[in-house]
């Protein structure tokens, strides 16, 4: 710290990722990325967006990109907004329409990034705790007042939540901006999208990291109701013109446009989940039902913690959170089938050993 | 505007950014792009990027570019703090450092997104009127209080400041953060960033969009004592925490490594300013002295105005800013020596019809 520093840097409490370690032969299933790379078109789209046109400015609007994301989702273009990252989306949404008088409602296990938000645009928040079975009760949200956010399927337990309660929530709670985070939606739970047209109080966030295999290009977007599109890009024209480069904007466009190739690999993703979450049953483990790119997972002898770190020994990494409830788990990727088949290999021998909890 | 926009979001007066038109065979002058194309091996390296990695999050602290722009600028990586263009850096450097309790100085003419970011962040602000030469003058920020933020060379003037100048201030304001924001240094003004190293007050911004050729890949970056680069990690680590994606940072990187390159495009851009100048002067016009890409002229007995209409009416962009003193001013990039040849053909013709003055 150096007395330049604001108060607010000062008062921060930034997001810690998850590592990206550069270990030879690692099996890595703790950051949420796709087994799969990305589709070829999207490769040539960058390829060719590796031209002298670098030197010109991007589409500050990106124009086309929001074009094909409002055809592929039956909107128009002015209800969608784009970022470099779902995470810069959701900054730009906590900025404009989640700072309300009233104190920002989410679960209390949920994406840790939420709170750091908080922290930085000077949002109060509580958190609203789940179940037993660690799920997200809709009717704890309908009572109370305060702007909400839920990821949809939440993170990291990976429960989805039907539309039919999504519906209820952004009903009863008109008076509020209501934010789905849909991170992980394309892995088996329903788009809170169309219900955009009758609720102009919703924003729906999506990623193109986890479905659509890119997370090393940063793209991320919002759909909703036109004013709401309108408060996020007054915040962005005054924080970055241009958050989207041009080979972004391109492979972005290119990866929305092959759907052959995306419902192949979100399938192959989740017959792996499946195939995943029966062995780990067979091992004992307890499996929460995903509907994610991931599983959240705990065994009735060993912690999360000795869990992971016995993994990681045998060069497997899974994300394990501290933090009560949580940290009886770990979250596992879901990876190709010969990475899940290393990793349960390395979870029967961690079994075999007498437990370090 | 909607109901569930925020306080923020509705006093927010966004940037208005230079703008991308799409008209066969204009030229452009209106954004201080690059006439020339960036490093090829830059696009060689943005072609590799677009591969299967994509698939994987990018490095979040950028490290092996840090290192690179450490070992170009002789500082350490500590030192190197990189973001999505300055833009993002500047948005950062705002919220980290510049946001203190007296208000933050800046020229009268200068950049016009800082205003917008101290609306964003709350910040108070005074400006500094420039000499009646156009010219920022030291003394006036040394005598008072506040953070400071000055452009060298400055925009729209293009007139830059002698090293000495800024040693002067960032020695006098010890107390305070000092930001000189060096977008357009590489075209012959001295970087402060040798100062560094005695002043822990002092940060350099820096960007990749002017004289590396890159506006269309979003890469700018920041350089000062350790602790100033820590606070604007913190506030991006608060914000997003994986700014550039893969083809950026690897297209980053090379630009940074072809020197030769470098060296012989801003040359060349440095070369067609001398004979631009020239042109312009012969015409009639008054033509700041530039160290920048651009040149800021006015001509006696037409109106910036009148002068970038009829040049638009001739395919020719180049931008007009309104608000006293600069409303006289048009400034043109400088562009390649066909584009400006064709400009000075067609300035020629606009003051040889009578004034719309």
């Amino acid at each position: 710290m150096s007395r330049y520093w604001s108060e607010l840097a000062r008062g921060l409490s930034p997001y810690v990722p998850g590592e990206q370690p550069r270990i030879p032969g690692l099996v890595k299933l703790n950051t949420n990325e796709s087994p799969f790379g990305p589709s070829p078109m999207v490769l040539e789209a960058i390829r060719s967006a590796a031209a002298d046109t670098l030197r010109l400015y991007p589409d500050p609007q990106s124009t086309r990109l929001r074009e094909v994301l409002a055809e592929h989702h039956g909107v128009a273009p002015e209800q969608v907004f784009v970022g470099n990252g779902s995470d810069e989306v959701l900054a730009h949404t906590f900025a404009a329409l989640l700072k309300q008088p009233g104190p920002l409602l989410f679960p209390d296990v949920t994406y840790s990034f939420y709170p750091v938000y908080c922290r930085l645009f000077g949002i109060a928040h509580e958190t609203v705790p789940l179940d037993s079975r660690m799920r997200i009760r809709i009717p704890d949200y309908v009572d109370r007042g305060g702007a909400i956010i839920i990821p949809n399927p939440n993170a990291p337990t990976g429960i989805a939540l039907p539309r039919a309660e999504i519906e209820q929530l952004v009903s009863a709670r008109s008076d509020a901006p209501v934010v789905i985070d849909e991170a992980y939606v394309d892995f088996g739970a329903d788009s809170a999208i169309p219900l955009i047209r009758d609720h102009p109080n919703l924003l729906v966030v999506q990623t193109l990291s986890k479905s659509r295999a890119l997370a090393g290009l940063r793209v991320g977007y919002a759909i909703g109701d036109q004013a709401l599109v309108e408060a996020l890009t007054r915040v962005k024209d005054s924080f970055n013109s241009y958050p989207l480069g041009r080979p972004a904007q391109a492979g972005a466009i290119a990866a929305i446009q092959d759907e052959a190739y995306f419902q192949e690999t979100r399938a192959a993703i989740i017959a792996n989940r499946e195939s995943l979450t029966a062995s780990l049953i067979r091992l004992g483990f307890d499996v929460l039902p995903s509907c994610a790119n991931f599983v959240f997972a705990r065994h009735p002898r060993h912690t999360g913690q000795a869990l992971s770190a016995a993994l990681r020994e045998r060069a497997v990494l899974v994300r394990h959170f501290s933090g009560p409830r949580v940290s009886d788990f770990i979250r596992i990727t879901i990876g190709s089938k010969a990475d899940l088949d290393r990793l349960t290999e390395a979870l029967a021998e961690c079994l075999a050993t007498p437990s370090n909890a």
